[in-house]
């Protein structure tokens, strides 16, 4: 036998992965249509929803997808954060055994963030992974959570503490949706798509996705395959990028995200929804930058002004404790060796660093 | 704004991983000096152990590590494939949680392929993915479940059912090791050996293997070093072709574990060791690809030869309900539709085709 030096060394060389992002007003009646070009013809496909989202599609997906040729069984969680934990996974995994789910069936979830992170972390921990579908359902989940990859339930005091980066086969975007869903989550969704139009710069070569927003800040819902579009083309930009957090580019979408988590914790992951948890945390990071010289007094009034014009919660609920958030800041799953981390605005609106170094006590300041 | 049409498409660019295997004698008194070379200075690990190997090695290892400036934690799980569990698995993460493990620590798995599979589920999910490191003690574990990035726990009646594929930072092999640990793991892993030389030929351009094997059969313990090495060989050529199972080349590696899955599910994951399940899924596969007049008399003859002179267990309990394994068999995860998708040696030993047509009753008359 010939013989080789230790280490030996393994190479997996790397696939290249794509996938597409369907934005259509009404692609929820083509699912069918669409999967079809996706998946193998008749396959089984288990759609996860919640209880909320059950009651307004869920139905006519089934139904269309029926009509393609596809097998459908569907499984619903209770609505909201409560049903992201391994129990509900578990319940999950059992379901999808129950009906004889093999990996070349489908896991479609069709729902916001919650279902969409589940669902995605039993596609791709079942049988080590199966063709996943995201068919996101709410603001926040169309252009933030269902593009990327990141899926994860809850885990004790970590949010998203368990979990895996598993891109989805297709993202199905229905703008139209939205109009049937209740104006809290859209609300909250904004905030994301604010978030996009402070970091653009940093992450593409394009501008003036705030200016678009500030022209048709009243009125935002008549533009928002626009919006969506434009958000998706920035998180995909960012994910080509810098996939599994690896180089740091990633991160730059976690702008507010570190003071969002610390509210969500403190408030028990049942009075704010995370993108009213993103737009007060992001009012936090705007300040703290100000006031460390880095970002414009005019800039911050801009982006405030914006918040104020598309009404989106600016303020976190009276009586949180600052030393109990900056604990919990620090145990972010973004924190390193109890250093917090932190994605700041600099120079002007549209551009975005990262800080490791903020004093505790000027984070105390803004909290 | 600039305009796109839809679908819109995310590229996720590929890297190139690869990671080395250090196959040496003693390489465990070397761990500390070899992790400095993959991890972050002065970075917390959490090693995961069992109660068998933690009293043979766990305290030498904990030991090298702190002399390096690693800062050490260890997690005993009960020994045995009971521990490979979803259950098994929340404990190491609350444990994790609680002593600040971060994505820039690493979790060590020292142990045979249940706690390398365990640990590494663990790795995959925990945040997400942090650094891992196998340390396999078992010679299966050195010549299989180290190398390739399967990790899993059970889930009801699914062995392997929830897991990933998470390749590791480094792995590190200690053939001396093996000699401090009880015969039959040692005998139970020679099947996985034997294994690689049925499939030799078909998975690299290199022969020889299996008259290697018949040369040392009766002493195989003398070259383990030369046996492991080999075996890792093999596997990671296959891996590099294959890292998820997508191309149909990793399945090669399942010879005789469509039968040993069902064998181990059947006598309740706890009679038989993994090795000596694949060791008697091997036989069947052999005589069954001889009664398909694939494979020729000798060749099988000569391989059960090699069986005897290791002593390897070739014939399964008493009393087990052939149609019971055949349902078992076609719930395997790498059936397809109710179909079973089974590897066979064809035409000479070291060469292995995939079949899925073979009738019931032909399965059934081997069982």
């Amino acid at each position: 036998m010939k013989h080789v030096q230790s280490p030996l060394s393994v190479q997996i060389p790397s696939k290249q992965k794509h996938y597409p992002i369907y934005i259509e007003p009404d692609s929820l009646e083509r699912v069918g249509q669409i999967l079809k070009g996706h998946l193998p013809a008749g396959c089984k496909t288990l759609v996860i929803t919640d209880t909320v989202v059950a009651g307004i599609c869920a139905k006519r997906v089934q139904e269309r997808l029926k009509q393609s040729g596809f097998e459908v069984y569907l499984y619903t969680v209770p609505e909201g954060e409560g049903s992201k934990t391994l129990a509900m996974a578990e319940r999950i995994f059992a379901f999808a055994l129950e009906i004889g789910l093999s990996r070349k069936d489908a896991l479609i979830a069709l729902g916001g963030g919650v279902v969409g992170d589940l669902a995605g972390f039993c596609a791709a921990t079942f049988f080590r992974g199966v063709p996943f579908v995201q068919i996101p359902t709410t603001l926040l989940a169309q252009v933030d959570s269902s593009v990327g990859g990141k899926v994860a339930v809850n885990f004790q005091s970590a949010k998203n503490g368990i979990g895996a980066f598993y891109q989805p086969l297709a993202v199905i975007i229905d703008p139209l949706i939205l109009t049937h869903l209740p104006p809290r989550p859209l609300k909250a969704g904004l905030a994301e798509v604010v978030k996009y139009s402070l970091i653009e710069q940093t992450c593409m070569a394009e501008e003036g996705f705030f200016e678009f927003l500030w022209t048709h800040a009243a009125q935002p819902d008549k533009v928002l395959p626009e919006i969506i579009e434009r958000c998706c083309l920035i998180k995909a930009a960012v994910v080509a990028q810098d996939e599994t957090e690896e180089t740091g580019i990633r991160s730059y979408l976690n702008l507010g995200h570190t003071f969002a988590h610390a509210y969500e914790e403190i408030t028990g992951y049942s009075a704010l929804l995370h993108g009213e948890a993103v737009s007060m945390g992001m009012v936090r990071a705007c300040r703290l930058a100000e006031w460390l010289g880095m970002f414009p007094t005019t800039d911050r009034e801009r982006f405030e002004a914006l918040c104020q014009e598309m009404a989106l919660p600016m303020e976190p609920p009276e009586g949180l404790e600052p030393l109990q958030l900056l604990r919990l800041m620090r145990h972010d799953k973004k924190a390193s060796a109890g250093t917090i981390r932190l994605v700041l605005p600099v120079e002007k609106i549209g551009h975005v660093t990262l800080k490791d170094d903020v004093p505790d006590e000027t984070i105390l300041s803004v909290l």
